[in-house]
């Protein structure tokens, strides 16, 4: 049993918080909330929901994974995909806009709060390995593209609608003839001015005497810059009576409590959806969390961090808020600002309690198409086109599985793509598990060691045959272990002698065990004598528990060269 | 490519099929085809379906067997699992003895027929590998109770239904009162006559003089003359009047040509049901295959089998029949009585159509009791309780599988207890493969071996750590990989050289290629080189098409005594 205070790990670095770690805190905490005002906005859109949700989800998630979480540094909230995927599933359920939609988004928060701390309490975080690089990076890259896509009409201030490539594509050309001027001039000039803020203002405040660590930092803060230009240029020229869509009013305040729909059918239809976004928001935050506890040689816990992830999302369902994950670009950014502790998180929280307090009037005249363009950016740095090409040569197979989930996702939605990656991996991966690495092996003369008869001149004996399986023998392999081994005796009908060596053999399960009782009966009908050799300890004790050495029909030798000694010439 | 010829195993043994051949193939074929006229009739009303439905299921299967399957001596038909999953698929979508009910038996055997032969011609039959052996027979053992309770009824003549162990029990205990007592006489005759036949009749043949292998046939036959004996019973005493059911009017002829109904909504539902008859199916029939094989040294192609029995369904799905597949103890028999090739199959298929032909009349008065007492006596044999305690002591893993099916089985039915299964033997195998076996090693003093440095007396450096990891790199453990090694890398402070030792491992996909190139950036910011040893040929060919070497911190040693010599005391 773990003892209870591991599942608070603030029980941990609190008890050696101090004044020094406070300041670091804070100071990482202001630049946090600044870049989280606009993004957390902008993503709540993009889920579909109104723009204020997006402020709650950064709020009491927040500080539930100051207490649950174990990644000093990693920084949760709403982020791009998860809010791709919140949308995908909540408008299957219901329409954009409406009650409902906001309730399954909250349903949505609180399954997937459930599955992630039940996924922590029963310590299952390696199920998340179902999802191979190529998978996750695959589905990141369709993702990202099809982001970028949806937001492209604020940009162009037309309507569209989709969830597929062809869909956005079609619904785009049947509607672009009504671009709003005014609106692209906006959103231009807002996704160049953004460009920039990535490429060009470093080197420029490198040259205006900035260190590069706070150059870096100022730079990252480059969207509340054109939010705050935006809304200035709204109203000076009254933008947003001439075609401008601007966010409009949001409610001031904290935010609500809330409790999320007690409806069987919802919650049914909701919940392979909730997996999909725990399971995708667990691994990609995970792996943000591992690269950056390793630069300070910390340590996180994957399965603490599924009770840290699963508790934020648990705090944004009765918030009003919607599912949450660690997000990449402001965890880097809370890094770099040299955040110490978790209790950072807490204090952007209520930075931006603040903000949902005091700010929002401000954010009326917000055009949207600003908010679309800080996606546009942020996302386009998650689409990476060299993998492909680098997967493709270094492996065919997982090209396979990372082609099959871009185009699954693209052309049917996130939700089949996801499932496809992973199906197609699991079934790559069984295929070639199924078929250990395995070799006919001689005698090298002069020696006792054993090689493959294919690669090395090596001496055999008729009559005699050992092959060496390099691989732990279970259900998976043990089907394929009795069809080799009966090939191999059907092939020679001189065989007198089957040695299987056990020198790479880590584990025998009941399967492989009746397995092998089962080529031991068949060779003994056969008149062949089946021998194992240098069966390692810990297998061996647990095949005394068994009948398969009583019924073994030849020996069970120490050593191979024993075995090839002692066999061959008899 | 396969040849086209390596789709039809008649070409090769057909074209040495010799007049003695031919003898052996009829004498089995007779034997045979007297032992599956009660049971085909069995099975057909255990699958809920009219009696004829299992002699049709006899016939075109066999002989599509006879020509693309692989097994010399293996017989197809109705068999009892096969016919309880049946039940349960068809009775959800169709009233028993409705023409939909038998409409669905028949898009059962489509669906398995096409499932089968697709699986083959894609030689996807390493899928059969996610059934273990511990959850096959687990499954078996309680569908062997189901199917004994699910005839108890006709024993006592009571009405009594469910699919469940819970619904039987209290269906039956409801109608006891009902007990007919001649039916319940013939019933337990029949049980007791067909047990002695199993136990006490090949000893007195023994005795009478008649060779061991002779005594065996002739006691299979024994069903037979159980059906004589009552039909006279029934005949001469009139008891079909005195309430004990009988089967009935057979229509006599040959199979009518189907058609399996074209109805989408249909063949969705019974495509899961059908997914699971085609791999349990498959898997029983395949072991006993390559068990008979075996004794002659004859091979089977599990990929062709697929096929065999691929063309097996289709050919009962056109023919009036249900799915079916190869039987364990008449495939023993045919096996026994000295069946030389697939044709004996064909031959039988005629005898069962000789009787479909002329002997129905006769089976008029046939009491279905005793049709269930041979039931109740055949698959009391395949309940196995031994096995418990065998594999519980053998592992406990494979035993939570097996429970885990047997409960669900018998609490909620056949179709939930494969797929928990499956699913349990899947997750232990991915949690055992998500950690692999691995060792920190050290140099054995005196020679340049390394050994794990918890059971050796080994020498270590400080500030090297050599980690042996057993397993090929993929990514199902890739994960854990990078959790191990930033652990050791935070629990020493003083580390500066991280070796790798990859002697055992045959593999690295892109997922665990992207994991070390991860662990050598987190390595570097944590300051320590991370190093590779005794890395296989083929993994380096691909590790050169990476950029993995070009970033590596450390070097890459051919010996790890090498890695060891040249890092210490650096």
């Amino acid at each position: 049993m773990r003892p209870i205070s591991a599942y608070f790990p603030i029980l941990d670095w609190g008890r050696s918080y101090d004044r020094s770690t406070l300041v670091s805190d804070l100071v990482a905490a202001v630049i946090v909330t600044i870049m989280l005002i606009p993004q957390s906005l902008a993503y709540a859109l993009l889920a579909g929901l109104p723009a204020q949700v997006g402020l709650y989800a950064s709020i009491a998630p927040l500080i539930a994974y100051a207490i649950f979480g174990t990644s000093r540094t990693l920084a949760v909230g709403p982020v791009a995909v998860i809010s791709l995927m919140t949308a995908t599933a909540a408008s299957q359920v219901a329409a954009q806009g409406s009650a409902e939609y906001v309730a399954a988004a909250l349903i949505l928060a609180l399954l997937s709060g459930l599955i992630l701390t039940g996924m922590g309490i029963l310590r299952l975080g390696f199920l998340a390995n179902l999802l191979s690089h190529p998978v996750v990076s695959g589905f990141i890259t369709a993702s990202g593209i099809i982001i970028a896509l949806s937001q492209l009409k604020h940009i162009l201030g037309i309507r569209a609608s989709g969830e597929t490539l062809p869909e956005m594509l079609r619904t785009l050309a049947e509607n672009v003839g009504a671009v709003n001027p005014l609106t692209l001039v906006v959103g231009v000039t807002s996704l160049a001015f953004l460009f920039w803020v990535r490429k060009g203002l470093k080197p420029l405040l490198l040259r205006a005497g900035l260190k590069p660590r706070n150059a870096d930092l100022l730079a990252k803060t480059g969207p509340v810059f054109a939010v705050a230009v935006a809304i200035i240029a709204v109203v000076a020229f009254n933008l947003d009576q001439r075609g401008v869509a601007v966010v409009g009013a949001i409610p001031t305040g904290l935010p609500p409590l809330t409790v999320p729909l007690l409806d069987v059918g919802l919650w049914q239809s909701l919940l392979v959806p909730a997996v999909l976004i725990s399971v995708i928001g667990f691994v990609e935050s995970v792996s943000v969390a591992q690269t950056l506890a390793a630069k300070r040689r910390q340590r996180i816990d994957p399965d603490q961090e599924l009770i840290g992830l699963g508790t934020s999302n648990l705090g944004a369902a009765f918030t009003g808020g919607y599912p949450v994950t660690g997000g990449f670009a402001r965890s880097v950014v809370n890094f770099d600002a040299g955040a110490e502790t978790p209790a950072a998180g807490a204090y952007t929280a209520m930075g931006i309690a603040a903000a949902a307090l005091f700010l929002t009037p401000l954010l009326f005249y917000l055009p949207i198409a600003v908010l679309a363009a800080t996606i546009i950016v942020a996302v386009l740095s998650l689409v990476h086109f060299d993998q492909f090409r680098e997967i493709w040569r270094y492996s065919k197979s997982d090209f396979a599985a990372m082609a099959g989930t871009v185009f699954v996702t693209l052309l049917m939605g996130v939700e089949a793509g996801v499932i496809t990656g992973v199906g197609v991996s699991l079934a790559l991966y069984l295929w070639r598990a199924s078929r250990p690495h395995a070799a006919i092996v001689g005698l090298v003369p002069g020696t006792e060691h054993f090689r493959n008869v294919l690669r090395h001149k090596v001496q055999t004996e008729p009559g005699v045959i050992t092959l060496r399986v390099d691989e732990g023998l279970t259900f998976i392999n043990a089907r394929w272990l009795e069809e080799k081994v009966l090939e191999l005796v059907a092939a020679d009908p001189s065989l007198r002698h089957f040695i299987l060596m056990c020198s790479a053999v880590n584990e025998i399960d009941a399967s492989a065990l009746e397995s092998l009782e089962a080529i031991n009966h068949r060779l003994g009908d056969a008149g062949v004598e089946f021998h194992l050799s240098e069966v390692k300890g810990p297998v061996m004790d647990r095949l005394e528990r068994s009948d398969l050495l009583k019924q073994l029909t030849g020996r069970v030798f120490l050593s191979q060269y024993e075995a090839f000694r002692q066999l061959a010439g008899n």
